[in-house]
């Protein structure tokens, strides 16, 4: 059992926000994240699986890649997550952004079990989701 | 004449757009620039001087991050580049922004002399004004 | 279930001695390290937890990064760790030192549990304690 | 129960072929990565153990360090991960890489256990070994 | 004037050899170096010039990323340095390619002046050519 | 003319302090500083010269290395700045530290002519030395 990752970076602007509460109340819950502003984000995606001794892959990442653009990349890079059709309904959190970007491929790499998609908003910001 | 380089990130949208052109243009000049986005910008900013032998210091590099988050950084920080008022009527380009801050912190800095104004986009796209 | 991180830096010296060896004995056990020198430090502290929908947090990193402030890196940061209260009659290893941010923490995260505290002492030496 | 990792680098060439293939289907498969190509490859090794209270390490991570250049890194470094020997008959993938790692230094760390073997064969490409 | 900068990366192999010499001498000059091995290579290309106000550019870096890429990266990736035909009778060291890639590219960037070429091999090894 | 840079690492403590100024003073002016605690420093030096065709090697980054290690890294890592023999008198400083290690290289470099040397304390704040 080996552990794979690939990591793709996008270009997104967001806020976060929730319509439920008043324009001072999100400004103290969220503070300057309320404001429309963005991040340089890398994506790192692991999967699980046996190593196929005809390649030595356990999946070849560079298909995982073109799933992670088609799915994902493609359409949050230099765009806003809050008009991500996947994150609709949801503030776009790093949190709520791992637990989407989940749901968008599992169950799409084969024999390869998807273990962990971890956001870097930032190099201080970090959120990963296991499917716990 | 020693060269001291202080480093501050902020995170910001913005989009890419001149208003004297038609939409269409401007996608096919800025293309996904065109759409809101993001980074997480790093802004070096470079002095030049004499060491004073008192400090060992060209100039307190806590001080000048001071100048660089009241003068810039605060405004744009978790903002859009196409709000603040330094960039006004400007597109907000990297190239725009390392002018717009060499004006704006140009001559404040005692007898250390201004040098280099550096603004990293992403790793890959880089910036720099050197007041020439 | 959704992990999420948060990283702080630290600037500190510190030197690692056992006060039962000999001279020698700390030299040949320790190396340099039993000469006063310093790092960069980063600290990555993880939490586990739901998303709050209301928010999309798991925990608010912002309250994330002051808890370790004032706990650990405001005293711990352009000081030497040999004098840190937490890590009194101990040896100032990455080891000892994330055992004790994780005793100085625990706890006060609200409904997140503390998953992780992990530190680089250079990208080289890393160490982590999972309250294992 | 602590964790501690080493990183060391290693610089060397490799290229993907399955001797089974004709010509054409190495490069369906394999792609670019069947032409000898090569990487600056990141390794990190992580072991479990408890604090020995006498210096307050896991495991000299100086030690370990000499135990992976001995037993991997300085035969592989400048050199083609296709002609070491820990390697042989198997395609020189960052999945067997790992593999191959772990089984040389197994055993070899005292008290202290073998959790993870982990190789970045870029910044974006990325593969562990658990033992599992 | 304002410099603007446009990192790619790639991955080769190279080995360093002078035909004139034998054997030992070639292992004496080169060391290591003389074993074919490889490099995640990052090339930063730096252009100067006036900002087109029409636009915000000094040189739009997508084109300049698409020029590195036909004239050398989409060559020389995935490849052995040794092999490549701007390198043809040349030892592939990072000052070679650094003069290789200037001698490529100059003059096909419109208003724009090419200002330097720069390449890491890895984080510690660096050339720079700027037409001096 | 071609730049070449070689960058070398050593964890270092000091502590900032005029000898003529009381400690209320030393406070004031160095704020934290004035405590001991220490940083990974990085330093970058750079020569310029011709390539020696038979070698490609503007100068062999390897005896570099050595030279730096001798004359610098070696005594100051996993030591006190302040108590660094080249930099008696002097406040440990990164600006006085790169004009030190200037003086302590200059003239060792056979043909290539020294041109830059560059000392990161952190990521955020830099020093260089020109020999202006």
């Amino acid at each position: 059992m080996v552990y794979v990752t690939r990591r793709v970076s996008f270009s997104s602007a967001h806020h976060l926000r929730n319509d439920g509460y008043d324009e001072e109340e999100n400004k103290r819950i969220f503070g300057k994240c309320a404001n429309t502003h963005g991040h340089n984000y890398e994506l790192e995606v692991t999967l699980k699986g046996e190593i196929d001794h005809s390649t030595g892959y356990v999946f070849d990442l560079k298909v995982l890649k073109d799933i992670l653009k088609r799915e994902f990349v493609d359409i949050a890079d230099h765009a806003s997550l809050n008009d991500v059709p996947a994150l609709k309904g949801l503030n776009p959190t790093a949190e709520n952004v791992v637990v989407a970007v989940w749901r968008l491929i599992e169950g799409k790499m084969g024999n390869a079990k998807l273990h962990s998609v971890k956001l870097y908003e930032t190099v201080n910001n970090i959120a990963e989701y296991r499917g716990e």
